[in-house]
């Protein structure tokens, strides 16, 4: 079993070389990749039964056990992934501006890989492929730290992708998974400043709350998601119903799910039977405020912590507002910054909210729910990026590189 | 004295306000500051002074205590500052991109405040109306811990762009000053990712490398420079020459000096001895490798420890290589991502150098003491990023920015 540190400088000294690989080159390997994933399927679900009867053993079930799983389809729609990413532009080698100085330097900014990416995730066979292609399309060598439940798929899935590097004739160390999966080699890996040049926890909050605290290299932080719906007191009725329903129960389990429901008080009596009983359709369990509670007998009364809960569940807190002000104030106060929206058929009010929410995502008129790397156009997606440096909101291929300065002199010196 | 919870929550609080603030209104109290520090010079000059006075007790001296000094130029300066940002176009509010997707939504980027900004830097009283300037131009609420050697004059600076805040109208708490200015204070605004966007260390190699192992608040990574000059075979002599004597003697303290002279085999001897010769009117100490010792016998012999080594001195390490590969080898494992310059006459080793150097700015013919926001033409810096996330090399009012997705609807939901 290799060292973290011994990891660290293998993708080190890798990631110069791939850094200088065309998209020509590059793509040839992903669609290598794809073509091998869907031959050696049979071998990967092989390995998946093992880790899927293992995890059973231990006690895990539901959705996680749901991600864990994989069938002839998901290894289908990996390899399909792949050769997405080799149909996408290649962002490296783009010179993103360029001026001549009044001395004569001509400056260019140059987009460039970031070099080494580290990825520490928890029980989804299908982000080793996914990271995998993102990685290799920009230039990137990439360490994936995979959760132990998946261990065999992981291995299984990187000793085909390892081959097929060999195979396209790029270094099988572009890609490199952790085999130790205590927490140790996480921990290791969140120090691995030297050779490491960026990392992205992707997985529950408390993974990410982890990696944020524990790591000193630089970090994304993805996918805490504690959206709001805010219906406004010009809102078209069925819009209201419809955006709360779809951001509600589309797919509970996501970060760009709405949490919260937010109504001004001059619609509430109207609008809100009519929402709980589209929400009761699926069964969706509502917390709300003292007025909430008044006008729809079956809620429960929220606690203080329901406004900054995350359910990922069946379940929305609802909250009378006052006023627009109020409800970005809330939002503000108990939201992750990731997706929020107002439902609204006022002008100025719709803008007052994009102005003043601050969040990677504000919509007006639309579900939560589009927050998303194929929902915005980018073809890809690495994460949501819930904080404001490098990468906000859906991140893309463009998230994976950097920039450096190259500049064009003729013997200029400082005066 | 406020604790950094509270200055932290004042801040946030006041970063949504100052993120929709015109610039108009921002200007305004730019200019009010500027001519509010010149009124004030004499106040600041006191406080300096008996700085100034404690530090010389304490056995400061040199460098340290030539950045603490202040005068009145140094504070026209700094008011000059002011106004020239108050002059350059403002960032907030531009819409990076905006496109419209097949199902109908609008969906665009728009450039935002980060929010609040940490500055931690140590006993240059300058900073203090620098980083003023540069938060309220973008729109953010800024937290100064400075030194505890500048600390008067940091306060006497303070209170006054604080007056000149509440005189433009605009909430005194955008700028705070942190009093306590123990190691815990430093510490617990390394933790306050609940009120912090980003913390900027400005300082020596200690500052840094203390923050970024201990802040779980995002960092930028700034400064460090062990920048190094490349003479190719087909050097032109003159631009070598010129270009190793300017980029280490102009300004040795600085981060982007160069510390480090690579120079090809087949020019050693002609060309050592001429360089050699010029630096030695700076009395610059030659710390070489065996064969440059061999060639300028007043050179002392280079350890391992020298090649990795930010002398911010008058002193070089100085290696021969035997091809350009192995001077890019060289870089990338003891440079530390800064500024790189290679002095050639060669189109393809040109060519080479800029793509396979991994750092912010790679020169072609050119002092590396041209990586400074103000030579890019940013018109103002916030610091000079050494690492790849966020922002690389010199940082404009740019690097003080995030986006959010702003997207108008008109009733979607996902599908």
């Amino acid at each position: 079993m290799k060292k973290i540190e011994e990891i660290g400088e293998n993708a080190k000294s890798v990631s110069y070389f791939l850094s200088q690989v065309s998209s020509t080159a590059k793509n040839f390997a992903l669609l290598v990749a794809a073509k091998n994933l869907r031959k050696s399927s049979v071998q990967i679900l092989d390995a998946n039964k093992q880790d899927v009867a293992n995890a059973k053993e231990n006690g895990l079930k539901g959705s996680i056990l749901d991600r864990l799983m994989l069938s002839s389809e998901r290894i289908n729609d990996m390899a399909s992934g792949l050769e997405n990413i080799s149909n996408l532009e290649d962002p490296i080698g783009e010179i993103v501006s360029m001026n001549t100085r009044p001395n004569g330097l001509q400056i260019g900014q140059r987009r460039v890989p970031l070099g080494v990416v580290g990825i520490i995730y928890e029980a989804r066979p299908n982000v080793t492929s996914d990271v995998f292609g993102l990685c290799i399309k920009t230039g990137n060598a990439c360490i994936l730290r995979g959760g132990k439940e998946a261990f065999l798929s992981n291995m299984a899935i990187v000793t085909i992708l390892r081959r097929s590097l060999i195979e396209a004739g790029l270094p099988e160390d572009s890609v490199q998974l952790v085999e130790d999966t205590t927490r140790e080699s996480a921990m290791a890996l969140m120090k691995l400043n030297k050779y490491l040049d960026i990392l992205i926890p992707r997985g529950g909050a408390g993974l990410i709350k982890t990696v944020v605290e524990n790591s000193t290299v630089p970090v994304i932080e993805t996918g805490v998601g504690n959206c709001h719906i805010y219906i406004d007191s010009s809102a078209d009725p069925n819009k209201a119903i419809n955006i709360t329903y779809n951001a509600k129960t589309h797919r509970p389990g996501v970060c760009n799910a709405a949490e919260s429901l937010l109504i001004h008080s001059s619609v509430a009596k109207v609008l809100l039977p009519l929402i709980g009983k589209k929400l009761r359709e699926k069964n969706v369990e509502i917390r709300g405020d003292k007025i909430t509670c008044e006008i729809l007998d079956y809620a429960v009364i929220a606690t203080e912590e329901d406004w900054g809960t995350e359910y990922l569940d069946y379940i929305i807190s609802v909250k009378v507002v006052n006023s627009i002000s109020e409800a970005i104030t809330h939002i503000n106060k108990y939201g992750t910054n990731h997706s929020e929206s107002i439902v609204t058929e006022d002008y100025s009010n719709a803008q007052q909210f994009l102005n003043q929410v601050d969040a990677a995502a504000v919509y007006v008129n639309a579900s939560t729910r589009f927050t998303d790397g194929f929902e915005f156009g980018f073809g890809a997606e690495i994460g949501i990026s819930t904080q404001k440096l490098h990468a906000r909101g859906p991140m893309g291929l463009k998230a994976l590189t950097s920039t450096k300065y190259i500049i064009y002199g003729d013997g200029q010196i400082r005066q």
